[in-house]
């Protein structure tokens, strides 16, 4: 289902980067800078909530709105009961909605932001999201086997916050249209292997998107998958072309693989919830403000991966959604 | 924030009950009732799959639709990364938005997919809910002490499914406002009194909606919190009166304690995602339907418990959420 805003801008964004992503090719285009996984804190879930909580704060100060000028927060991570923005949200005189669709969630957030402000009239909204490299690890992959290598195709998730303000007075940005996705399952099953999981779902949005809107690839300025990693990106273009016939071109990019210097244990490249924004808004966001890039579709995907479910046999489901910003 | 709706109705409805749910005083009103804990599946996960999917498939026969005639649908369980909802979406034609907001999901998922059809036409959505017993307990209070009675403000997490279609066709109930609420944390680390760690954030969201909808109790036919519980509805009753001089009365109930027969093992009551909309949808909205009841306030309350930060000794954190459905 695609639909269509006309009275919801992007008010502003910021970002907190942590180990790994810092030393990366966007390392000078970050709010702050976290340089290990603990940042003086006693657990990684800890670290966690204090890079989110940072991340809000530099969106309130960048915009100077208080928390109560703010009419709702969505939030989402990937810690099993959204733990890292519950805690967060606790702390804020904000009303709170928590959303989760894995690395999607970032689509999913401002899909929902925007269909509740579309109705409004000077309501402003945040998007946030986070992700730790270390409570990932240790929610998804622990134990791990001793002394087993990572095949090539896993990523690496990535440590650091993003949040965007959402509002309904006209800025230079806006939400134009979004599309939801669908749950698709492959019959995957590898863990270590989540772009294949995720690339059927990928290209469906898109091509439901382009359908639904009645647009073609070469509309846009940019398109971006998050996180695919390279040789997700390689299936989704495949997939693309043999399903949809559809031809991404040199405008297609995926953020997985625009995020880290590729180092030995970065394997496939990012992900994480805060992969994707972390790179479209500390990046590509202020070449939009500068008009260099001026309509660009966003397709957050998300493996719906389950260790229960994993261990009792199942393949792993996926879900990607699209939104589409434009400069007006 | 509250939200209000002039283009969104209640189709129809479904629940799906389980062990000891079946037994108690709504007996009569389910769609179809499972008697044991697996019906039949190898895992419990796979029993409550095999619910949830019930449910949809029974609300898709009671409308006459086909899964291709819906927009989308919201859905939300207990289990980590939602894995109850995605696989069953994984096997459904249906674009699938995740939401995590505990027991307090079921009004979220009202209040997102109202806001997106606010602004559409000839759409349908469904919005789904399960929980199931022994996964709960399995993924929250997993292992258990040996020989460990529980305390009497325990709940009993109810088995079961339960399913809503939204719909932009004028029917004879409307869904007329929403309210988000926030995350509020009084410190109570016991996850054994839900109702305690809830009361307060459930206040505080009938507060703001009464002020921002500028109704009083008395406005309303039925007031139903969801699920504090025996103990935590007294303790709701008093902090509505004495932080927001807000009286209770006859027409205020808690679904966690309309759901089962006392019996030993149930203590405080009935909680889960399942809980209040198994109550609402088996027995509230078929006497709307009558006209007996007119106006209805749903106060969703969740509990934001991580097994994760209770072991790091942090407290619980709680969300509540207000639906208001009137009949026209």
């Amino acid at each position: 289902m695609t639909i269509k805003f006309n009275n919801v801008y992007v008010e502003n964004v910021s970002t907190v980067a942590g180990p790994f992503v810092i030393e990366g090719p966007l390392k000078d285009n970050f709010d702050k800078k976290f340089t290990d996984f603990y940042d003086g804190e006693k657990t990684f879930e800890k670290c966690e909530m204090k890079e989110l909580k940072e991340s809000i704060k530099i969106l309130l100060d960048k915009t100077k709105y208080n928390e109560e000028d703010i009419s709702f927060g969505i939030s989402a991570d990937l810690m099993n009961q959204l733990t890292i923005s519950n805690f967060v949200y606790s702390n804020l005189n904000i009303p709170f909605l928590g959303v989760y669709n894995a690395c999607a969630s970032v689509c999913e957030e401002i899909l929902i932001a925007a269909s509740i402000l579309e109705n409004e009239k000077n309501k402003k909204a945040i998007c946030t999201t986070s992700s730790h490299n270390m409570t990932s690890e240790r929610q998804f992959r622990n134990p791990v086997e001793y002394g087993a290598p990572k095949p090539k195709t896993t990523t690496f998730t990535v440590t650091g916050a993003a949040s965007l303000m959402l509002t309904n007075a006209k800025t230079d940005i806006k939400v134009t249209s979004a599309t939801i996705g669908k749950v698709i399952d492959m019959g995957v099953d590898n863990v270590f292997d989540m772009g294949a999981v995720m690339s059927p779902s990928a290209a469906y949005t898109l091509n439901e998107h382009l359908k639904q809107t009645k647009t073609k690839v070469s509309d846009y300025d940019l398109i971006l998958t998050g996180d695919l990693g390279v040789y997700g990106k390689d299936i989704f273009k495949e997939i693309c072309e043999k399903e949809y016939n559809i031809k991404l071109d040199k405008n297609y990019d995926d953020t997985a693989t625009m995020i880290y210097d590729y180092k030995e244990n970065i394997y496939a490249g990012g992900s994480g919830p805060a992969c994707m924004p972390l790179v479209v808004y500390s990046s590509i966001i202020p070449k939009m403000k500068q008009r260099i890039i001026k309509k660009i579709l966003l397709i957050a995907t998300g493996a719906l991966m389950s260790p229960t479910t994993c261990n009792q046999k199942f393949s792993i489901p996926s879900v990607s959604h699209a939104v589409c910003l434009e400069v007006i």
